[in-house]
């Protein structure tokens, strides 16, 4: 997870709850991954149509990879914010980045996690290259090469 | 929950996973319904051939009040036990009776969770009278009239 | 659960997450306990000073009961709000009544959950009475029979 | 995550619990974080002594990376081993190899999901060499140079 350039193209608010952290009183690994997919998920939906003619399409976006690198633990009460952008990795991957942030009681923000999804496409059922995705998420998709970091 | 006579029918152990507990070093309270699911689960498949057979003819029970009663906290490691009765409520309903049981060091149990799950039967998706449920799951539930606690 | 009289006093606004629906396409059983927990822990929250008083005092609510009513199925993507009231049991117990409404397409709302709570109080890890709470929260425990149901 | 050469040293067996799966009835990918977490944990305690001495010294793994590659859906009712290695990165950190495989009808296995969770070792807080770990853990870290795979 060398730093790389992109760019958020949406991002999703949160607030810790109770259940979500564990013995040590800090949010459980494994919980990171359910605030990445709400988030990956929401943004599928703010695409609106695109979303529903992708799927209508028969063509779905399939995880094949997660990494997480965890950067500063989230604890009981904590408001956090997650950021996403979307990376081409070649021909047939593509990658969501997302990143989570906290939000400190002086108003600035602190990296929690940084998070790497990479993405296979499918076509009823079957790998294909990512230009079949509609013009409305290929849009999105940065080559790496051209974007500034917000 | 008043003391109730039934004799139960089927068992599952468990171990306590970390990621279960909570802040406080104890088993999360919605945990439990995942372990009373969870067995109730097994049971059903336990049944092989009749839980198969209803689905096909498309009956169903479906789960309309859950009642917890907490005694004693599960926390990490324990080592436990989910026991399950049936019994009839009335014409359309019957409820799964889950005591769970934790196993104490010295070989002796004790009560932490007393769950009574209501469910009623629905056949193509409209409630039905429970006796359309087959014979294999019928004979266990109970009148609570004639059965010896275990 | 008998209808009774009661009055909301605090809401908290959620949308249902897609990993928290089964393989039915519906809300597992156990998550609405989770709601029904992080409105409870927003609610105290929202007391402030009474709340942390409380703590320091060594005073602390205990679940003791979990008392559950399924009416509708939440489902992938819906916007619901979690509505709590509070009333006595008796002198050593109160409950949290807690009400689930999704938030349909038309503007209106429909039950799916009928939610009670109970809880003893414990000070120091001691059951004592209801009344050692502080007064923040006495106030809005209704004795069942004075006040009007929203 | 290119081919290594490790030999598994722990093994857990697990069942797929219905709750764990998501709307299109596959094992969440969240998920597979709490089993290699649940294995991880019952590895230490496999360790005994070790784990205790360690902990009473103040020496404790952090998971500072998890990388997950899901190579083949869990389901609904599967059985399944998550199998253990160990491997030194560095001075400062170590890995967790865990590697998932479903046990088919037939008897065989099938990969389902590669795990590489990353740790650094704290003393009392602060980073150190993981050359502080017990000899009961530190004879498993491999250097990645003279192991067979299983």
């Amino acid at each position: 997870m060398k730093p790389e350039i992109y760019k958020y193209i949406f991002e999703l608010d949160f607030k810790v709850r109770d259940y979500e952290c564990d013995i040590q009183g800090i949010v459980n690994n494994a919980v990171y991954q359910n605030y990445l997919e709400h988030t990956r998920h929401e943004f599928l939906h703010s695409l609106n149509g695109d979303f529903a003619t992708m799927h209508q399409n028969g063509i779905d976006p399939v995880v094949i990879k997660s990494e997480l690198e965890y950067k500063y633990p989230l604890r009981s009460g904590d408001v956090f914010v997650c950021r996403l952008a979307l990376q081409r990795e070649n021909y047939v991957k593509f990658k969501f980045i997302e990143d989570v942030f906290v939000k400190l009681s002086d108003g600035s923000e602190k990296l929690c996690l940084k998070g790497i999804i990479t993405c296979a496409v499918t076509m009823k059922g079957r790998p294909v290259k990512i230009n079949v995705l509609p013009e409305g998420i290929l849009k999105f998709i940065s080559t790496g090469e051209d974007e500034q970091q917000k």
